[in-house]
């Protein structure tokens, strides 16, 4: 087990990595704490969270929404929760989400933690402190930014995870070393998704690393002033089509990336698009998709209501070092409509 | 016009006092602004209104609900509101409390603002950045807490707002006077409801003032370990007697302190009780009212769902000087029986 503190833009947030779901009760009692999880996790490993209180959801992205929120307030009143009450999440990135956001709402805010379930969430969405659910089709359009207390990391729960969702975290893990890790590239580049599969301990470094890596990241720009964005990379594209196409997250951003290192060649001479290309590939990651790129295209332009006539892309100059470059949309058109 | 800043829980608060509505246009941009309100404000005042998009709630506790605040999410989302909306509240506390919720979870956090529209708002609920809605019946249950980028007063918004209103607003503005102020218990005692309806200069200068007092009570102490709870006064047993008996908040509170009062006569040889009688009776609120002590007793010993042995009451050691004492629910019982 190795614990570590970190203080994200003033809050103090206990990571746990390397332990099982078991070291739970050194972080909070079991008397004062409510579980918030769903059904395919509770499903698979109910059985370690005998004796917790448990709010069980409806799995997947489509419960994401302020229902679910006001089921697991209406379930937290029954319970008589207050305000010394600890909300921890169990599960992928849908319910450490809203886990976070009753957590930040209920009796004013109260005390909560993640175990995150999918190698995304652990890499990803249980980091930085941003939660909230989606209304309609709008993704993450209400919600807070607020810190956990705790993270605690158990790679042996992800025996269970389905294979796409195991893809899905490598895309965003791809991610990561493409735009601030050389050493880390050239680690995936060695392996690919079985070999982390059936070795845990190069799985239990792989997520630590990620996980502090993008710690590191938000850390230093809680606010998505700067460094922040480049996790987009991947991602502008990546949205485009992920609704249009009914992609999944993870493949769509890795069609996303594949696309911006073309960019990336011709806009920053760009070296190597095809190692980024292959590496996607031995992830069990797509790196074409079948989409209509002018309708890529308007929806990138027209992205959170605002008609945009410059976009700001994360490019890469080398693996391991990326940039956000503003391209007119005349210009990205003619890129990419040529490609 | 008087515009300070105040810093509050490391967020910084323009208050601008003793100005019309018209200078809104001066803090926020009609184009990116949306107004939230309610029927009753909107048919006074909105005429001052015109040119601003606005979002109109009924009006009442009854509606401080999550469906009111899903109403608000949806409509900002037809108007295409993004980032860089200001939302301001203009209406009474059940207004402001919404608007600063909606505010707080919008798109992760937008800018907002309040327009208190009733004495009560200006003086004490438009203040110290708690916001949040009820869940059934039970207040304030959800929210967040979250300051506002600026506060507008306006004092003439008040000659429309019902008697019953400014007695609520009264109420607040005693036990601020009676808990941290005595020149300002002094000027209540020389004078009365109907004198600052009347004196307009008066009634701007006793809003600034309360809000002032209650903004520095929040300063010191925004999460309300220590001085905040001083601003209970009156509202332990006030609570307790609120629902039951159907009174307006401002009539139960007032009650509430007289016997807060004669509490403080007994166990702290509090010399002032029929002062404190007198101006209550002065501003139209009520000294006494029919109810069941046993069960306000119960109440209050059942708040918040758990039950207590002591409780923690705000009582007088003289006017303008409170302290909280811990009071045996065993000696309470007899000391409030015996009355
Ligand atoms: N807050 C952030 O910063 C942030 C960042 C990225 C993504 N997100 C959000 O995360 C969500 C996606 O997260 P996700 O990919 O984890 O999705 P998810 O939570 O829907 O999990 C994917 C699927 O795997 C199942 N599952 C989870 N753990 C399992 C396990 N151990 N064994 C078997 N099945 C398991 C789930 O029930 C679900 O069906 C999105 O809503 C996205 O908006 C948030
Ligand atoms: N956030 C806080 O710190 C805090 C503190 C105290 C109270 N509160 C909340 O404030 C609410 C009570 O506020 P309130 O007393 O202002 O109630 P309110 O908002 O319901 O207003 C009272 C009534 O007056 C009407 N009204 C408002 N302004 C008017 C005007 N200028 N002319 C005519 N009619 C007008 C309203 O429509 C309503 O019918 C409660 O929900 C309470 O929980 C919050
Ligand atoms: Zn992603
Ligand atoms: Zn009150």
């Amino acid at each position: 087990m190795i614990q570590q503190e970190m203080v994200i833009a003033g809050s103090t947030v206990q990571y746990v990595f390397d332990a099982g779901l078991s070291k739970l009760s050194s972080l909070c009692d079991k008397k004062t704490t409510v579980i918030i999880t769903d059904e395919n996790v509770f499903a698979a490993h109910g059985s370690k969270m005998k004796g917790w209180r448990t709010i069980v959801l409806k799995p997947g992205e489509a419960y994401k929404q302020q229902s679910a929120i006001d089921s697991i307030l209406g379930q937290l009143m029954e319970m008589e929760a207050d305000r010394s009450t600890t909300l921890v999440g169990i599960g992928g990135g849908v319910v450490t989400d809203m886990t976070g956001y009753a957590g930040a709402v209920y009796m004013r805010g109260v005390r909560t933690g993640f175990v995150p379930t999918t190698l995304l969430a652990m890499v990803d969405a249980s980091i930085g402190g941003k939660n909230g659910v989606d209304v309609g089709v709008y993704k993450n359009l209400v919600g807070t930014i607020r810190q956990p207390a705790f993270l605690l990391f158990d790679t042996a729960l992800l025996q269970t995870l389905p294979e796409l969702e195991w893809q899905n975290g490598f895309a965003e893990i791809i991610k990561h070393a493409a735009i601030k890790d050389a050493t880390m590239f050239n680690d995936l580049q060695q392996h690919d998704l079985h070999y982390f599969q059936q070795h845990k301990a190069a799985l239990k470094q792989l997520v630590m690393k990620n996980a502090l890596l993008k710690t590191s990241v938000v850390k230093k720009d809680p606010f998505e002033k700067g460094d922040r964005k480049l996790l987009n990379f991947g991602h502008t594209l990546g949205h485009a089509i992920e609704n249009d196409q009914q992609l999944s997250h993870g493949y769509a951003v890795a069609v996303g990336m594949v696309y911006a290192a073309h960019l990336s060649q011709q806009l920053l001479q760009f070296k190597q698009p095809l190692e980024l290309i292959q590496t996607i590939e031995q992830y069990g990651l797509p790196t074409h998709a079948a989409f209509d790129m002018q309708r890529a295209l308007y929806n990138m332009r027209h992205d959170k209501k605002r008609v945009r006539d410059v976009m700001h892309f994360v490019l890469l100059q080398k693996l391991g070092k990326a940039v956000v470059h503003p391209i007119a949309i005349k210009q990205l058109e003619k890129l990419l409509l040529s490609h």
